[in-house]
C-alpha cells in the first residue's frame, strides 16, 4: 500500500497546474493563507488543530508510480506535467499558528509561500486536516472548560471515521481530555488510552454479579463497573459488594445522569465507598457537562457531540492565494471577497495578561508593523523552510499547555457557552 | 506500515474480551445486531452506506507484532490473551441489508453471529464505518433526489477529514452522483473524477483573459469555465470571447445563484452559446438544491454540506449484543431499551410497487416468519459465511441502481425535504 498522501486532492488542482505549467505562470512566487471568515455557531474563539499532521502529511505528498499512473490512466494532466510531479517536493515555507493557539475570524492560521505549481497542489490536503481537526478541537475545549478540572475521556470512536476517530482523540488530548478510547491513538500519538466494559458484558453473564466478578479479578478493585444494565441502586449495591468500598469508579450511561449521580452518591457513601468515583456518559456536549457542575461527577466519558465538532463539523477554513511576484491579489465578485497580501498577526494584550485584541497586518516591503507593546505577542512561528521542517518545533505536550494557558487569557465572556461575537475583535492594521 | 485494521478499536472491547476469556464466557455463541432507534432530524428515510468497507475492514482485522507489542506494553491484555489474538481470525456470520437498501428505525442492518470474542472486537470499526457511511448516504441521496436528474458533483474534501473524504465520494457515487472531485477515490474505488480551475488559476494571470485561454488551450472549449472571480457579466462574455459558443460550461460559486443563473442563460443564449451549460457551486444543500428546479441550472457542485451529513453526521446506529447460546437478552434500565433476540426483516409492498412497512421479526427455531405477499422481500443478504465473504455480492454499481429503485417505491412522503415520521413504519412481528 502507497503511503503517499498525493491524490487525498482535488482533480481541479492538477488541472490547474497542467495548464500553468503549459501557459509559464506555474513558476510565479506566490503566497496561499488559510484563514477562515467567522466562527461557526456564534463561538468566541477557535482553535488551532491539525497543524501538526499537516507537517506529517506535506512529508508524505509525493507521486509515486502507483500515483502516476493513476493520473496518466485517466488523462489528469499531460506528459510534462506527469514528469513535473514525478520530481515534486515541496521546497516552500510555511508559517503557521501553532496547535493549541487560539485564532478568531481572519486569523493568518497558515502562510504557505512557493512556487504556485508547488503551493496550490497542497490546498486540499491541508484544509481537509485543518478543517476537521480544528472543528474537533474548538468543540474539545469548550467541554474541557465546562468539565472545570473533572476528568474527561474520549470515547466517540465509534460515531466517526474510523481514520477521523484516530485524528479526534489526538485533538481530544491536545484540549486537555484526559485520554482516550482510541488503541490507534495511543500507538500513533502516545495518548493515554483507557476502558473497562460495555452492557454486552454484563448481558454475557447469566448475572450481574457474575460479569462484575469476572471484571475485579481482572481488571483489580480500582476498575470502573458499568451498573446500568438493569437496576441501577441494585447495580451499585452489588458492584460495592463484589468490589468492596475500593472500588474505583462506577458508571451511569443513560437516564438521567444528574439525578442518577446524586443518588449514586448518597448510596456509595452509605455503603462506605468514599472515594468510589462516579463517572457518566451518554450523549453528553459542553452544555450538558455544564449543567452537571453542580452534581457529583467525577469523570465525563464525552462520544458523538466531541467527534462531530458539537454542532459545527468543519472549522469553514479556506486556503487563499493573496500574492502573486509580491503583489496582492483578491476575489472581487460579491460577498465572498477576501483581503489580499500576506499577512501575520499579534495578539494583544492587558498588563494584566487578558487579551484585548487580534492584529492582523501586511507583511511586504515598506509596510508597517504594529507597534508591539510589552505584553504583545506575535503568532505565526516557522514551520517549515526550503521544504524542512524546522527542527525543535513544540510537541503535542506543549501544545496542549499552550492551549490550557491560553484560554486563561481571555476576556471573561469569551469562556461562555452561549453564542456571541468573537471573544476579541480582529483588527486589520493599515501603515 | 501495518494494514491491520485492529486498533481501530475501542480499548474496552480488549478488555472485556481479556476479562471473558478468564472467566470461559468468551466463547458463549452471541447474536450482535446493528440498528438505529431513530432517525436523525426528522428524515425520512436511511440508506444502507459502508458495507463493502465493513467487509473491507473484518479481512484486515488481524493482530501483527505491531499490534500486540502496543497491546502488551500499555498493559491492555494479559499474555493469554495476547496468544488468542494472534490466531485472530473471524469466523462466524454475517448477514446484513446490502449497501443502498433504505432502512427505517429497527430495521436490522447488519447481525454478527459468532463466539463473544471474536463478535465483540469488530463493534468499534463496523460502527465507525457505518456510521459515518451512512449518514453521508443518507444526506446525498436526499440531494440527488432534489436535484431531480440534474448532474451533481462531490466536492466536499477539504471541508472533512482526508480520509472521511475518500468515502464520503465514495458514497455520493452510490447514491446517484455524477462523480466527485477526489483523485484517491477515484483510484481506490473507480469512480470518476473531474474540476478544472479555481479562483487561484484566474487570479494567478495577469488578466481573466490570459487564464480562460489557458485553460481552453489546455483542457478544449468543452471545459467549464469559472466566471466570478471579478465580474460575472464581464466573466461570461469574455468565457464565450475565448472558447467561442461551444463552451462546455459556466460556473458560478458565489452570490445568489438563482437570480445569476438566470442571468447568465440569458447572457449566453445571446451570445448564440445555447448549449453552453451553467454549473453552481457554493454552499449547496439540498434544500438549496430544491429551491433551484425551477431555475436554468444545469449542474451542481456540493461541499461542506454533503460531507457534514448536512447536519447529521452521523448515522446514530448501535450494535448490541441480543442473544447469547440462543437466549435473548436485552438491557433493561432506563429509556434505552432493545429488543432481544437474533432479528431479520421483510419489506411489504402494495401491487402498485409501494413500500408499506418494514417487518421485523425474531429468526429462531420455533419463531413465526411472517407470511410474505407476492410482492414483499427479505431485506437481509449473507455478507460472511465461516468468516469467507459471501462470492458474487452486489457491486457498487448494482447497489447505485438498487438505491435509485428502492426511492422510487416510497409513499410521496417520503422523498419530502421537510421533517416528519419515517416514510413507512417499522412493525414487530410476533408470532
Amino acid at each position: 500500500m502507497s503511503t503517499s498522501t498525493a491524490l487525498l486532492t482535488d482533480h481541479y488542482e492538477l488541472t490547474m497546474l497542467d495548464s500553468a505549467l503549459r501557459d509559464g505562470t506555474a513558476h510565479r512566487p506566490c503566497t496561499f493563507e488559510v484563514f477562515t471568515r467567522r466562527l461557526p455557531n456564534g463561538r468566541r474563539y477557535g482553535v488551532a488543530g491539525g497543524i501538526g499532521r499537516v507537517l506529517d502529511a506535506i512529508e508524505n505528498f509525493t507521486f509515486g508510480e502507483e500515483e502516476l499512473a493513476q493520473l496518466a490512466e485517466h488523462d489528469v494532466v499531460g506528459e510534462s506535467t506527469l514528469a513535473w510531479l514525478r520530481d515534486y517536493r515541496f521546497q516552500g515555507q510555511i508559517d503557521g499558528y501553532p496547535e493549541g493557539e487560539l485564532f478568531f475570524p481572519g486569523s493568518p492560521l497558515l502562510t504557505v509561500r512557493g512556487t504556485f505549481a508547488e503551493a496550490v497542489v497542497l490546498e486540499t490536503l491541508v484544509l481537509s486536516i485543518l478543517n476537521h481537526d480544528s472543528a474537533i478541537a474548538a468543540a474539545a475545549a469548550r467541554m474541557v472548560s465546562a468539565a472545570n478540572g473533572r476528568r474527561i475521556i474520549e470515547m466517540g470512536s465509534r460515531r466517526t471515521h474510523e481514520e477521523s476517530a484516530v485524528s479526534a482523540a489526538r485533538i481530544a488530548y491536545l484540549a486537555g481530555f484526559t485520554g482516550t478510547s482510541n488503541l490507534e491513538a495511543g500507538r500513533r500519538y502516545g495518548i493515554p488510552t483507557t476502558g473497562t466494559a460495555a452492557h454486552a458484558f454484563t448481558l454475557l453473564h447469566d448475572s450481574e454479579r457474575e460479569a462484575f466478578e469476572s471484571q475485579v479479578a481482572s481488571l483489580g478493585t480500582g476498575t470502573t463497573l458499568l451498573v446500568d444494565t438493569y437496576d441501577i441502586t441494585r447495580g451499585i449495591e452489588l458492584a460495592v459488594e463484589v468490589a468492596g468500598p475500593e472500588l474505583g469508579a462506577v458508571r451511569i450511561d443513560s437516564g438521567d445522569v444528574g439525578v442518577l449521580a446524586r443518588q449514586a452518591r448518597e448510596q456509595l457513601d452509605a455503603l462506605g465507598a468514599l472515594n468510589t468515583r462516579i463517572v457518566v456518559s451518554g450523549d453528553l456536549d459542553e452544555y450538558a457537562i455544564a449543567a452537571l457542575r453542580a452534581e457529583p461527577v467525577d469523570g465525563y466519558g464525552v462520544g458523538t457531540s466531541l467527534v462531530t465538532g458539537s454542532g459545527a463539523p468543519t472549522a469553514e477554513m479556506v486556503y487563499k492565494l493573496v500574492e502573486v511576484e509580491g503583489r496582492p491579489v483578491a476575489k472581487r465578485s460579491s460577498h465572498k471577497e477576501s483581503r489580499g497580501g500576506r499577512k501575520a498577526a499579534v495578539r494583544r494584550y492587558k498588563e494584566t495578561g487578558t487579551a484585548v485584541e487580534e492584529v492582523v497586518f501586511q507583511v511586504a516591503p515598506g509596510a508597517s508593523e504594529p507597534v508591539l507593546g510589552p505584553h504583545d505577542r506575535f503568532l505565526q512561528i516557522p514551520l517549515i523552510r526550503d521544504g524542512k521542517r524546522v527542527a525543535d518545533l513544540p510537541t503535542l505536550e506543549d501544545n496542549r499547555q499552550r492551549l490550557r494557558h491560553a484560554l486563561v487569557t481571555l476576556p471573561w465572556e469569551g469562556l461562555t457557552l452561549s453564542k456571541g461575537e468573537p471573544a476579541i475583535p480582529t483588527v486589520f492594521h493599515t501603515a
